[in-house]
């Protein structure tokens, strides 16, 4: 199924937030606001605004609050992906090139403070100091987690556990934001915010999974980036993690992470091909499809209506995406 | 007059800032906090947190939100600074190793992220939606702040209107933001908030003038850092204007705005020189004197107690200050 469809029930709400995102560049950097539009309206998907926006129907829809909400969502996802693109030095990203490879690394760090700067500002229009803290907790949880990242680069001695904790921290907090806050801005009893908070939570870990398989068995046309970038700058990452286990004596994997001279581009190459040709992806999808049934799971106790249904259908997409 | 001497009225509850940082490394990264402490606790003056709870002293001095808001104005301060060593490649700040150089320039920038986020997230504490937002905006002023100082590095047509503009934005929005939410969390009235907001905004550029004139007049043991940074980051600061403008055919500023390739480190020492064997300095201090006694103007429709001579006299401080 297309998002656009699966996004039906908030289709319009979406366009608000869109333009809530082109605004906030307009004003301080007029001049700049056609260079930064792909970066911050994002040829994205728009699953965390549409997360915020879908979550908050099931009680009292107040777009007043879950608007920006949802906008705020969307900027911090992009500050840390312009910070991402700096400090791995990516040059395109959806198709586009980054604002690394247009300005530099020191430009790319300032205008990603920047727009963490206007995200904390735009989520302070909630009112509402819990989903403002929590905001600020999850910046915390994501960067605490992309540093742990980088510190962990190019080392072998990580066990499945040190992925997931990665990944929750850097993917799945932020998806957690995104349903917890709806749930709360719009009034949710307690358990149906706990519950929504778990289904954000487990869906961003399988799209982390799936991101992480893609890098392998996606195409660089269809990811808008180069493939095996994770193995590029030394992420170990769950495809990785099995071929390591499946090869324990030799693998380009161990070859790359071990020896940091070898003929890296030709081990990444021979590591995209073995995973490839393996049932490692399909291991890794049955993994990812578990935590999505999981967060189905959690949407039991919900109301029946038409962003549950969504909900649902988004979760199978996840899943399904090859982008 | 000594700092430690102005800071009297709320010497007591620095210290309670100082532990509120203190713990904030522990719980996260507890290996770090050893390496992180200089850091975060500062071998700094500790200004603004200092200026939150003087301000926060004419009317409820209620420290449930006073404390943390000055320990999140200190962290938003050593986030920018951290973010600052990273884009400027600088070794040492107030005597000691920055994140920069123990670690590299990508930790750095992800653990400024994590800084930005504590202090996103102290501050929520606050409980109070003005004064986040506040905190929020003042965050976005600085960066667009520094990512135009950037862009606008060796850029020898700058008017002295740019170089206020400047230093407003990156010193004296986060003196102000300091000064009034000291004064909003105390419940002070608004014209009262509105006086502190503006004795913090000149005191700010007060400060920032005085720094820029010890880039030059200072020497590297008292000031923690290379002398003449400023200029071989080609950062136009006050004085190497008056330089400019005194010696409009030829002088050392313009050889290396112009000719990044020519002798630096002897131009740059010719500058200091010129500028310290001229009326230069004292010229740049009498216009942070002006601002200071703007500064204290606006004192003056405030209840007369020991804080309000506390910032009296640390307007007198910033321009006497060697450091």
């Amino acid at each position: 199924m297309e998002l656009n469809k699966i996004y039906k029930p908030v289709q319009d709400d979406l366009v608000k937030v869109k333009d809530i995102l082109r605004s906030i560049i307009k004003v301080d950097f007029p001049w700049l606001s056609e260079q930064l539009g792909h970066v911050v309206r994002g040829g994205g998907k728009g699953i965390r605004p549409a997360l915020t926006l879908l979550t908050g129907k099931f009680y009292n829809y107040n777009l007043k609050y879950l608007l920006p909400m949802a906008a705020s969502v969307e900027l911090m996802h992009t500050a840390t992906l312009v910070h991402d693109d700096a400090i791995d030095k990516s040059m395109v990203r959806r198709g586009k090139p980054t604002i690394y490879k247009m300005w530099g690394e020191e430009p790319a760090v300032l205008m990603g403070d920047y727009l963490f700067a206007k995200a904390g500002e735009i989520v302070s229009d909630t009112q509402n100091t819990r989903v403002i803290k929590l905001f600020s907790q999850t910046l915390a949880t994501i960067s605490s987690g992309e540093l742990r990242q980088f510190l962990d680069a190019f080392n072998l001695e990580q066990a499945r556990q040190d992925y997931f904790r990665r990944i929750s921290s850097k993917t799945a907090s932020l998806f957690s934001l995104a349903t917890e806050s709806g749930a709360v801005l719009s009034e949710a009893p307690e358990e149906s915010v706990e519950a929504l908070k778990e289904y954000g939570a487990n869906l961003g870990i399988a799209f982390q999974i799936v991101d992480d398989i893609l890098d392998f068995a996606g195409t660089r046309e269809t990811m808008g980036k180069p493939i095996g970038s994770d193995l590029a700058q030394g992420t170990l990452t769950l495809p990785a993690m099995l071929l390591l286990k499946r090869y324990p004596e030799d693998n380009p994997v161990k070859r790359i992470f071990e020896n940091k001279d070898t003929d890296r581009p030709q081990n990444i190459k021979l590591a995209i091909e073995m995973i490839r040709d393996s049932s490692i992806a399909k291991e890794c999808y049955i993994t990812a499809s578990e935590y999505c049934t999981r967060a189905c799971r959690s949407l039991s106790l919900l109301p029946e209506n038409s962003s549950r249904q969504a909900l649902t259908e988004l979760a199978r997409y996840v899943i399904e995406r090859k982008v």
